[in-house]
Order: C-alpha cells, then structure tokens, then sequence
C-alpha cells in the first residue's frame, strides 16, 4: 500500500466522513504560545475513537475480541499554528484501506483555515501481536455512516445553552 | 489561608457550580489499563478554563491586562480508577478566596461514583511575576454564575443527535 | 496514616535518599513560558522509578507477582517557575509507610533553588485491585540504601565528556 | 525540498550524528501496555535539543535573536513497540537543509533493534512568524559534530556508579 504525502481527497470511505470538536486546551501549548505539534497525534486519535464510536464500533468490545489496531506509521503537516481555546474541528475519513491496514486521515480546520493535515496508518494484530485480517463486517461498520444513538459523545454547542 | 485535604463543600463560590464534561482519551490511560494519575490535573485545567469561559471570562482577555493565574499549589486524591472512553463529569466551583489567589475544587464523577477529588490554588500575578490583587470585578465574575450564550463551549450530548 | 502538606524533613526512608536529574524537554512547557504544573507529576514518577531501580527493585517483576502501587493521592506545591532546558534535581525519599501505602517525598531543585516540593501516596495492591500487604522484604528494599551496579540508569554529566 | 518516507542514509548532515539516551517514563505508556505513538515525536524532540545542545547551540539564545525553528511536518514508522523503562537511543543527524528549513532525521534503536523511526522538518521564521533564512553560520553549526564540554547534559551510564 503506497502511502500519500497527505490525506486523499478520495478513497474508499472518502463518502463517510465525520467532523469531531477538540478544543485546545492550555497544557496543550509550548512556550512558543501555539499548540505543540505532538498535541495533533492526541486530536487524531480523539477524532479516529469518536469517528468510530459514532458507527457503533466500540474499541473495547475489540479487545475482547482479541483485535487491536495500533499506529503504525504516522504523518502530520502543520500549515498555521492553533492556539489555545481554539476550537478546531477534525475531519475525519478512511483514506485507504487493506486486508489487515487501514489508514485514517484527517483535516483539523479553524472555521475556513486549515491548521493541520494527516493521516495515521493502523494495522489490526490479534493478542500475540500477530497481523491478523480485518473482519469484513468490522471494515463495513468502519467504512460506513454515522448511525443515530450509538453512544454518548461529545458535541460543541453555544455555552450555557 | 489555611489549605484543605479535600474540596470544601461550602466556600464562596460553592454556590456557582459548573460541571464540565471530559472524555478519557487513550492517550491518557497507563500500561495498568486505567487513567494515568496526572491525566486529573489536564482535566481539572479544561474544567477551570470552561467554568471560566461560561461566566464570560476569557483567559487571554487577561493576559491582554497583564494578569496571569499560574497553579501555585495542587492536590488530587484518587478514589477509583477511571478508564478509557469513561465520561467524566468535572464539578468545579471555588472553594477559596482571598486578595490574591483563588482556589478552584473538582470533583470527578463517573455516573454516581466519585471518581477523584482535588484542587489547584491559582496566584495572581503581573507581567513580572509578582503577585497582584485580583480586581474585584473580576472575583466578582469568577464568583458569579453561567451566563447566556457567552462561548462556544463542548458539551456532552447523545452521538449523531 | 496523616497525610502532610509538604514533605516530611525525617521519616523512615529520611537517610536513604535519591537524587534523580531530569531535563525539562520543551513539549512540557506551556504559553506561559513555564514548566506547565502537571508535569512535576512525570518528574516525581520518573525519580520514583529511578530511585527505586536504584535499590533494585524493578516494577515488571513486582507485576509479575501481582503487585501494582497506583498512586491514590498526589500533592505538589510550586515554589518558583522551571524553565526551558532547565536541570531539576528530584531528592525523592520515602517520608512514611504503612502496612499497604507508602508515601514518597520529593524537593524538585534547580541549583540552590527549591522549585516544586510534593509527595505522592501510593498503595499496594493485587491484580483484582483490592489491597494487599506489601512484603517486609519489598519494604526493606524500598527503605534501604542505592547499590550499587543494579542497573543501567540516566545520570547528568557534561555534554560530549 | 522533497520529503523521504524515511530517514535518509545520507545527507548533509549524515556524517555528523548523535546518539540520545532516552529512558520511557510510565506515563508515556497507554492500555495497549505499550509507548504510546504520539510519545515517539517527544524522544525526536529531547533527542533534536540535546543534539543541538552537544554543538553549543542554545535555542533560547535564538530566541533572543529573533529566530524560531517550528516543527512544520512530522513522520513516525513503529518498527515495533517500545515498553516502560526500556532505554532508547536516539540517533539523530541532519538529512537535509534548505535556505530556511531544516530536516532532523531520526532512528530509535533498543539495542540493536530499531524501534522507530521518522523525521521533523523544521522552518526558520522571526518573531512575525515570517519564514527567515538560516544564518550560514548556525547552520554550520548544526552541520558540525560534537563539541566538548559545551553544556551540561543527560547521558546514561550504570546506577550508582
């Protein structure tokens, strides 16, 4: 699997994409007074885990299963600096996905601006560590839309609404 | 200004509560499984910034007027362990206050169970790091309750609502 | 087991002492310029771990044996503001022991300067989590004094010695 | 400037490398048991200052002149997973330099196993954060090797030696 320099534009769950609120918080900046650029592999991963939740995939019910999907390879481009309180908003999408691979990638926007772009290669590995296949149903349940009521979540709203 | 083991239930602002919802990120969980201990004070830092984001007060408004609140002093005392994906609910109000500081109390809660309690005692201090009076108005707003519609903010709601 | 606000000048781990050093890196600084508060936490479980490698004992192989020490109540108090590439050195001792807890003290020093003071409870426990005894020869190893060779260890020196 | 997928065997700074001692704390591991993914680009982190600091060059006195170096883009291959309390070494060179950008490339190894491994493209800018150009002679700087005796700095040796 040839990976991109940035996320696609397409692929196969370039029609199911979701948009997850992270607000910046304050441990979160450097002494440069900007988020520090580890802080976006954290925003990724609260992005991939409500993503998924939000198609009723639950990460714990894999484990039970003996399924886990660690990163595996990682890329980040940092285009404008967040600050902190910032409310970026991640769009989220399956950008390419194989037989035990998939790879999410991600836009973090700041209204119109695009603060960040990248995309986190994960392989599925059974308890011993070992490359296992992805279930067909779990990658249909990933590569799908978002279902109504599957959990609680986390949503911006207007304060003290 | 004598220091508690544990969050007052009375104090000055015990009346004016907020409660701040935090998902658990797996970031912040341990080899042990469960939230790694200094997660709490990441926590109790956005409840902080959100229970002053619903009052109107905006931190780097702040900065603007040369008047910082560095945490001079913490405690967190854990009661259960809390583990990833939980939804913590972060009760926050203040349970002290004097010239020049201002302490804020949490407490964690996981559905009924309490989860971790603590606080952070906040100085006030100029642009040269020498403490400085909080001004009164701005006590006054600290101590005050939610207002209507004055940030963005995240709240907990049901997924894909 | 009364619980101090600061750390304890004697106690039963009070002659057996460690001096840990530790970098401050440039990710735990925050828009203030400064150390953010919540890192001290990883300061004190890195001299915590480093003080205890030192005499031995190694926390896999308390795993092992179904022995976990979560921390249960944390406390630190910041004296001055730690900088950028800043050299602490975390005196870690043990200021008291109970038949399942025992407390480390820490003083978090630049040079002469106290910068950050704190201790952390923890408790032992077993693999279903309930409290359990810990071992007298756990404990005397915990109290007693650095050996010598135990293992490999990060120690300051001067650059490109 | 084009970006490798990964490390690059040479490149102008290929004949110029240190290696970093960098020892996992306990909270940079998650449930999986395991480093985290996002703690890998801290180690790149410590490894790039103390790389740096080992040619005498000091950011903060960069700072003073007006000159910052952002991470502008990130990447991180797990080769496979680090645990708590491994020592890691971080072996750091220059893969590549532009008139106003700066590529870190990185191998982490445990033992004689590569645990990951990735590059940091770095941007020079001034205080507006407009992109600058590397003065000649700090880039030579970075090009060079080690110097002795420049500043003091974390190397690993025996405990308690």
């Amino acid at each position: 699997m040839p990976l991109p320099n940035l996320p696609a534009a397409d692929g196969p769950g370039a029609a199911s994409r979701s948009v997850i609120p992270v607000r910046v918080r304050f441990a979160e900046t450097d002494l440069m007074g900007i988020v520090h650029h580890s802080s976006y592999l954290l925003y990724f991963e609260e992005a991939r885990v409500e993503y998924l939740a939000r198609r009723g995939a639950v990460y714990l019910e894999w484990v039970a299963r003996g399924m886990h999907f660690p990163v595996i390879d990682a890329r980040c481009r940092y285009r404008t600096a967040a600050r902190f309180y910032d409310l970026l908003e991640i769009e989220t999408w399956i950008g390419e996905a194989s037989r035990a691979t998939v790879r999410f990638d991600y836009l973090a926007r700041r209204g119109d601006d695009v603060v960040a772009e990248g995309w986190t290669l994960l392989a599925c590995i059974d308890d011993a560590r070992r490359p296992r296949r992805i279930p067909p149903e779990v990658l249909d349940q990933m590569l799908g839309p978002e279902r109504q009521g599957v959990a609680p979540s986390i949503r911006p709203t207007t304060s003290s609404a």
